[in-house]
């Protein structure tokens, strides 16, 4: 059977993932990583799927980076074993932390507080072994850590460095990054995100403590890092898929995005200009990361069933199971005649937001005459 | 133990319900109606809980609305017998209607063209049955549905009546009462459903054909309509949770609100007023619903591990894992010390969304001194 045919069989709303695409982003991240010498460590919080890890870490134990613990334990299951929890860790989850590495996975944390250290220290003694952690630096202003000048640094780390083993080094995240729109300013964030985290590095270094592991990324930095001079490694997690947010930084084209969601049309309103699909925010997300950014996809890019983009058609609207789609603002396109029952694939404003919705990816092999697979998502914490 | 020992033995983020405030929700709704003489239809997309839905449906078997055939094939399985799946039917989802329906569930479909009417006589004609169908009128150009005066009303009315049973009456939404602030503009927006659907059962009945369903609906037109002559069900839904975009526009208060977040603090950017939590977009959902009312609410209200609000702080910026607490702005409160620890709960935006994005209630129960228990929630279509 076709690909059209299948995906004209599967029910609607479903997530769909070109795994010709996908493969395609990887390499191009993975390249780039091997060419600037630098260890990828990508996060797998927008994947969320064993199948897609095993393409995402070439089939390898690791390393990764988790944004929750949940995952870490579904993917140490799977055989990864060297991963990175990069949320700030709360005190009670060490509990969970210990349990991991008591089992043989090497699980690292995430702290910028000495509340965090002494959790850590005191984690570690009861354990009888040491609980790894990264200190967070804020290089951007956008979210948590600490300034990489802050002597709070140093206090942090001499209390971590109580326990040979707990302190593993510095990590930062360029968020910020996700707004500077072409490869210029997203490599002056990813000098930013380098020069924070090599300096926080070399103040930890200058007070005789260790700091082996200086990690820093995002997608966005990533794809445009210059120089990585005393970086370790590099994180990113987006790249796999891609987005519209990404593609409106112009980090990807839409072209490179590898995840829609199928949907059917299941009503008009042609005097407004509406096309309604059963695709609304519990299939979209509510995501609209594009907003702000010079062109608003709105709730997402539509396209034919066979993925090819319709011109200036977005979806404007989403209720819980209805989209509404319509020519983009300020443009005048004939709405095209998509009758009731017609197929289309939306694009995502926000990758790992749209795939959270979903229970599965249905997967469209890279070899031509494969059957659609279902690869299993998780979720929850 | 205590229930702020239990919740603080809980992982976060999880979704705490409050049975008590659910149930004087449920009862509220349910005396309105009964004084007005009106049955209700509640609608189970925001609980998407067998559990929940015992109480909401009073244990009985219906009636009852629903958002996606998931929903009705899991409601029928636990014994809810009238059913209607109030969106838009494509003509694709019809072999599953015929397969509940062949197994005992009255369920009824909605439509606004004669493609669907077509399919729904297609369908009965080939399953030896017939499918009753709604058709959906629009009362405020919110999104689908046929102005009550459009002639195709009476087209598709002739075609669902070539099968006794497929005509079944009207229906209606005013999603743009969820815009309306006060008791007077939501019962103004409640006539309106009401003028709407009892116009367009009289065009059908004045053609000679059947209408036995007036259906209209929404919480806040349900909270305030004054008289409902001509209709024959009220659907809603929110109702049983309320949230803060409900709150918001007067239909509750915010002490009315029976979910909230639990969440820990993971943080803190002193300098520029943040706490960090670990509860981000995908526990609380992106939905930002108040974005547009009078007082922005962000992501949520923050409340402490009792559910006690304090005062004006709420969540102003969530990631994939993270939230950020803040002040609401134009206001100098001073941020509480919260350490590193801390558990809050974060009152939803809105209860659907922030619901979907978990997959169980941890329910306490309004018996004082029971201990918190676990309803599952399902999701997907």
């Amino acid at each position: 059977m076709s690909i059209t045919n299948q995906l004209n069989a599967l029910p609607t709303p479903s997530l769909v993932l070109d795994e010709g695409r996908m493969l395609a982003n990887i390499a191009r991240l993975r390249d780039r990583m091997t060419a600037l010498g630098v260890t990828l460590r990508p996060h797998l919080k927008t994947v969320k799927s064993i199948d897609a890890s095993r393409r995402v870490l070439a089939g390898g134990t690791g390393p990764a980076t988790v944004s929750t613990l949940r995952e870490a334990e579904v993917f140490f299951e799977a055989g990864v074993r060297d991963i990175l929890y990069a949320v700030g860790i709360a005190p009670q989850k060490l509990r969970q932390v210990v349990a991991l590495r008591a089992a043989g996975c090497d699980l690292a944390v995430l702290l910028d507080t000495l509340e965090q250290a002494e959790a850590v220290i005191a984690a570690s003694r009861d354990a009888g072994f040491p609980m790894p952690a990264l200190i967070e630096i804020d290089c951007d202003g956008h979210r948590s850590g600490l300034n990489p000048n802050d002597p709070q640094l140093i206090a942090i780390g001499a209390c971590l460095d109580q326990i040979p083993g707990c302190l593993k080094g510095v990590l930062t995240h360029a968020g910020e990054s996700y707004g500077a729109v072409g490869q210029i300013a997203q490599a002056a964030f990813a000098e930013q995100e380098r020069s924070a985290a090599v300096q926080a590095a070399a103040m930890l270094r200058g007070a005789g403590l260790s700091c082996s592991v200086v990690s820093v990324g995002s997608t966005p930095t990533a794809h445009a890092a210059r120089n990585l001079d005393g970086v370790t490694e590099v994180r990113a997690g987006v790249y796999v898929f891609f987005d519209l947010v990404m593609a409106g930084i112009g980090v990807c084209s839409t072209d490179d995005i590898a995840l829609s969601v199928l949907t059917t049309v299941i009503g008009h309103q042609r005097s407004r200009g509406w096309i309604l699909i059963d695709a609304g925010w519990m299939a979209l997300s509510r995501d609209h990361g594009t907003a702000r950014q010079t062109v608003n996809q709105g709730y997402g890019i539509v396209c034919d069933i066979d993925g090819r983009i319709l011109p200036d058609l977005i979806v404007t609207a989403t209720n819980q199971e209805h989209g509404v789609i319509a020519v983009r603002q300020g443009f005048s396109a004939a709405l095209p005649d998509l009758p009731v029952g017609t197929r289309l694939r939306i694009l995502p404003i926000h990758a790992c937001a749209t795939a959270s919705q979903f229970d599965a990816y249905n997967v469209i092999s890279e070899v031509a005459g494969q059957p659609i697979v279902l690869w299993p998502r998780f979720r929850g914490w």
